[in-house]
């Protein structure tokens, strides 16, 4: 599809719409902005769809720091059509269908050859708003001002510029609104399952949170044999959800009476859950979690992301004692170039649900509804069609 | 050596020598008491041999909570020869050489059997002071007192009664004294390294803490091959003793001027270790621990006992962005009939140095020295010899 368009647009700015945050915590304005081609070790992706993720709403609020910086171009789930690349692209061609990811993935650095973990060391300098190798936009409004990035992606936007490092060729037969799925949340709660737990078939799993990224660790603990996987939420209906992600037991804290969700999850295991996650990043849940994992080979994993700067105070002794694991986890120790293309497969080959984590779609122009539908915790995902 | 003696003794009370603990902190007494025969399930053990741990020290001062009750027989290091086995007990029979452990080992419960872990769900109900089945006392004092039990072993005793579940057959080739390394911090450094860490080869290693256990690391992480071991210690002569353990680098922290040890170790390797041991148990310790570990893939494993009671206090945020584990471990994650016995082969094959762990020998009446030596900070191992 992309070989002529690109012919007329390749290595010149393009003028496109975009969903432009320009306060923090206010609603988004559709402009008009200017997107610079691609330079070396760069690739200009045509965004066919997007979607929004809880961390889209971390960074739309954020007001202090050195990731909060305005007017921005927030996004970063999302699926689309390389436009152009620049100098030194060879992985990725005009036409391609790829997503940009938030989570570098070199291939070539220390960690990325590693078979553990999903860091990569390329560069050693992090830009949290412009682009990964020295921190610029790519960017402008009508008035010339630069547009800050956000999470190395920037994808509300009809057309973005993305590192090559941020960038995974996908199957041109996955469906592209599942395609943008597993560009961050789904792939997270997957990845969590499969290579931070490294679930045990027959084993018992406990989940706190039942948003996408927690549904999305049921499916991958699902698809891995566990025995039980027990889904905690306040919000009732989501266990009728979750079944269709595996989940197997629900409880509601608040109707545990004078039980504590722990005790409950102890009755339910075998004095303790294998795995338990914590998918919402509230400390109170991850010390919940921690205290209903199974002693001696229990481990917790952390997910969410907790904003508050609150710190998890844990009983060292009890570590000890206990024999616990603790581990915090990124994007779901997701490789990305390598595990998005086998999440891929898996879906493509009707072992996977992704099509349960669509519950809403929009046209880019509505983009503000879908934050309404994931603050108010109405929607999984909301897919966000660039062209409708 | 044991068959004639037995058949003298079995199925009787047996006067013998102990070292008492009547009071916390104070000198052990040397007494005349009467250790009761086995009861079902249970092994009466000759001990040849003890050596003085960390943990006794803290058992020893213990003067409140569940654990703490006096008069009692402390001691959790030793080997032995069994004298005698109650009814069905078919595992080790009189005349065999034995370990005793503090961490029970049943073998067939769904821990045991389990790959992971060093756990053991055979009993619901744990006793600190006693019997393991149900609490009871093998021992008396001259005026019919029960004396209690100390971590399921009381070694610092001519003879102990010990639950099946605790006893490890070593083969006799091996030096008895050698066998008593095993029985406890020897192992747990071993383990921890092996099962706990897995430590890859070329990997690096931060090890706080140069005791006996931390050594002990240092050996396991030397036999896994890993490149960079460093040793952290307040007391510099630890980096002679250290490189017979393997240890390739020192960092005496008083001596690191502007610098935090975590930067040091930082700069020593790529941007943090891979896998950080704290084998002392000082909170803040852990905390340098967890931040010298390598970003992404960094383990930090904590073995010392926090006896303090305060807590660890982590950013969640910093273990979910970092990608970190941290896991507690108690006895290294050694299950001990299945690793006691590999360790004792890897002496035997000239593979494995357990002689450097014995600085001091003495006789039992100078028990009261190899606490001096150990709470000094003179020893790492002394071994008490009980007929000496």
């Amino acid at each position: 599809m992309g070989s002529n368009f690109a012919s007329q647009t390749a290595g010149k700015p393009i003028r496109c719409k975009a969903a432009v945050c320009r306060k923090a915590g206010e609603p988004l304005i559709i402009e008009e902005i200017e997107v610079a081609p691609p330079s070396s070790w760069e690739v200009r992706i045509k965004i066919l769809c997007t979607s929004l993720c809880q961390s889209d709403l971390s960074f739309w609020k954020l007001s202090t720091g050195p990731a909060s910086a305005f007017p921005r171009i927030l996004g970063h789930e999302a699926a689309g059509v390389v436009e152009s690349v620049g100098e030194n692209v060879e992985e990725v061609k005009t036409g391609d269908i790829v997503v940009p990811v938030f989570k570098r993935n070199c291939g070539e650095c220390r960690d990325c050859k590693s078979q553990k973990g999903n860091g990569c060391s390329k560069f050693s300098v992090e830009y949290p708003c412009g682009m990964p190798r020295d921190g610029s936009s790519r960017f402008k409004d009508k008035n010339g001002e630069n547009l800050h990035h956000t999470l190395r992606v920037s994808s509300f936007s009809e057309y973005t510029v993305v590192d090559v490092t941020h960038v995974v060729k996908m199957s041109p037969d996955l469906p592209i609104d599942k395609a943008s799925l597993l560009s961050c949340g789904v792939s997270t709660g997957l990845g969590a399952a499969w290579k931070v737990a490294e679930v045990k078939e027959g084993s018992t799993v406990a989940i706190f949170g039942l948003g996408a990224v927690g549904l999305a660790v049921a499916e991958g603990a699902r698809l891995r044999g566990a025995s039980k996987i027990i889904g905690v939420d306040l919000n009732p209906e989501k266990f009728e959800i979750g079944k269709k992600f595996g989940v197997t037991d629900f409880i509601n804290p608040t109707t545990c009476g004078e039980k504590s969700t722990s005790q409950v999850i102890k009755e339910m295991t075998d004095d303790g859950a294998d795995y338990c996650f914590e998918c919402i990043g509230l400390t109170s849940l991850m010390q919940d979690a921690f205290t209903s994992s199974r002693k001696d080979t229990g481990k917790t994993i952390l997910l969410g992301i907790e904003m508050h700067g609150t710190p998890l105070s844990i009983s060292p002794l009890e570590l000890v004692a206990a024999g616990k694991t603790i581990t915090g986890s990124m994007f779901g120790g997701v490789k990305a170039k390598v595990d998005i293309p086998i999440f891929a497969n898996q879906y493509l080959n009707n072992e996977l649900n992704l099509d349960g984590f669509i519950t809403h779609e929009v046209s880019f122009e509505d983009i503000n509804k879908a934050f309404d539908l994931l603050e108010t915790r109405k929607s999984l995902r909301c897919i966000i069609w660039m062209d409708k």
